[in-house]
């Protein structure tokens, strides 16, 4: 399909950046277009909430709010103020002239602003167990689940030997009994002042040369197989917790060379959400690997938004 | 009351913010020491959403939600988690060392970091009728409040002649029938692309030499009194609402030279939410003049905790 009507905004991404931009695009009357994607990213419609079971840090919500039902709540928000969604998957954008162009594999959508919100994927291994236990004692965000009750005074597993890696095993000494960090080398990729923190830290020890095998329990955690590969020695470590402190993968695929992105195929934002071309705008995940959640990402939608509605009304001048 | 205890942070503040400072920094196990305020810079404890009544565009309330009942759910998910509150007004900070020393009129309390998130207040005239009608017609945040169905197709009336001021008379076009601009003088302090967009707009009609006298209703607004001060006449206009677009001021007199301010007295933040000195972070409305939303405002306050838990992860090297 290819419709010759030009869109004020279109949204791509379906998080809690996403429909924040739709909120406050939809109230400046800019009739906001957003496809929030099928398993784009490999993560439902929602964005990496829909992950997550219990969300506690997210403000208004003094009980708690399961991810899922926070992004059906911002969902439903979106659409009371006017945002249409299509349940589409954005495959590439392009170009025409001053005109932004929007791909489907349904068709195409030509539009004066772009707000791209699509997010990253934290990286998972791929071992027996990961997909049955996932949520049910393993996270791939220490800061967002690590204070859960179900974590504390337990035995937690890490996976990862990067800076990230070494922050969060830091972070996650506050509440489990000891931090179990498995790492594939016999080195750890971060900076001197992380290393030494962890390296001296009496709740972390340090598994080197230690691969994930399997993810041990039925409902819940209670364990890791893992190997030594320079003894090729498999053993069991019981957990309660396994976090993938391992990378994330931003949503920057379907952009091919339409936008400036860093090393790690992140867009480059100026000015909080300014991309490198004018008229796309970019927030959350995909444009933030420092903070990373959904609060922060919301920030930003709301800014995308409001930078969105100034560059159309400079177009009008 | 002089404490002994040095406390990890203490957060200064009660908006969006600096709960979302407090609910991060308790998750993260620092025991937040918090000191709401009492009627510090003219405003409740809450922050300025405590003087709005409807907020439509906080995500993850589809149905909305009053800005003080927004501002009691945060309240509580901080002490949920463990935050101290104290509804004291800090009066000054001081230095000790590389401690930061907050002062109240009841004590004096120690801090290794310190979180600044006092907001900025919005400057309304004092004339007849604005405290009676205010949030019944009368708002100084168009952007927040302009979409309202009170205000749809009606006649609305915004107090100021600078470039915030132009910027929201554009903006509540969308929204109005015509918008009334009242200007002191006979010009406009704003740029000239945003002055050509005001003056050609068929909606906007500029009063000039005009300024309010009285608001006029009694449950709601129904008109302004105004004067033109050139020909000394007074006169009145149907108006069913009112902006206050004259500026807002940051509360950061308590904080006399101890923090760089700009030349509007708002904090200058470097790397998101670091202030000039180490150890100190400011968020929200005392640091944000562009954005002022309650989203972006407690997207910063998660960043100014993150921010904080690694500067104390730091020290404890």
């Amino acid at each position: 399909m290819e419709t010759k009507q030009i869109e004020k905004v279109i949204i791509v991404g379906s998080g809690p950046a996403a429909h924040t931009a739709a909120i406050y695009a939809a109230r400046a009357e800019l009739k906001p277009l957003l496809f929030e994607g099928y398993m784009a990213g490999g993560i439902a419609a929602g964005g990496q909430l829909t992950t997550t079971t219990e969300v506690e840090n997210f403000p208004g919500f003094p009980d708690g709010i399961s991810g899922p039902d926070l992004m059906l709540r911002m969902r439903d928000q979106s659409e009371e103020h006017g945002t249409r969604i299509l349940t589409e998957t954005v495959e590439t954008i392009s170009q025409e002239g001053s005109l932004h162009v929007v791909h489907t594999a349904n068709g195409t959508y030509r539009t004066k602003a772009l707000i791209i919100a699509t997010g990253a994927t934290a990286k998972r291994l791929d071992v027996p167990g990961q997909e049955r236990l996932w949520q049910k004692g393993i996270s791939a965000c220490a800061v967002c689940d690590g204070a859960l009750p179900m974590f504390r005074e337990k035995e937690l597993v890490i996976v990862g030997g990067g800076d990230a890696a070494c922050e969060e095993a830091h972070f996650l000494t506050k509440y489990g009994k000891h931090v179990h960090m498995l790492v594939r080398r016999d080195v750890l990729r971060a900076s001197k002042a992380m290393q030494k923190r962890v390296l001296s830290h009496e709740k972390i020890i340090i598994h080197w040369h230690t691969q994930l095998r399997e993810v041990l329990g039925e409902t819940s955690v209670s364990g890791v197989k893992v190997i030594n590969t320079k003894e090729n020695k498999e053993h069991e470590l019981p957990a309660n917790g396994l976090f993938f402190a391992i990378g994330h993968t931003p949503n920057t695929k379907f952009l091919g060379d339409q936008l400036e992105l860093d090393d790690a195929n992140y867009i480059i934002t100026h000015n909080n959400v300014h991309t490198s071309k004018d008229g796309i705008f970019a927030c959350g995940d995909v444009q933030d690997k420092i903070y990373r959640q959904a609060i922060t990402s919301a920030g930003s939608g709301c800014m995308a938004a409001l930078e969105a509605e100034h560059f159309l009304s400079d177009l009008s001048d």
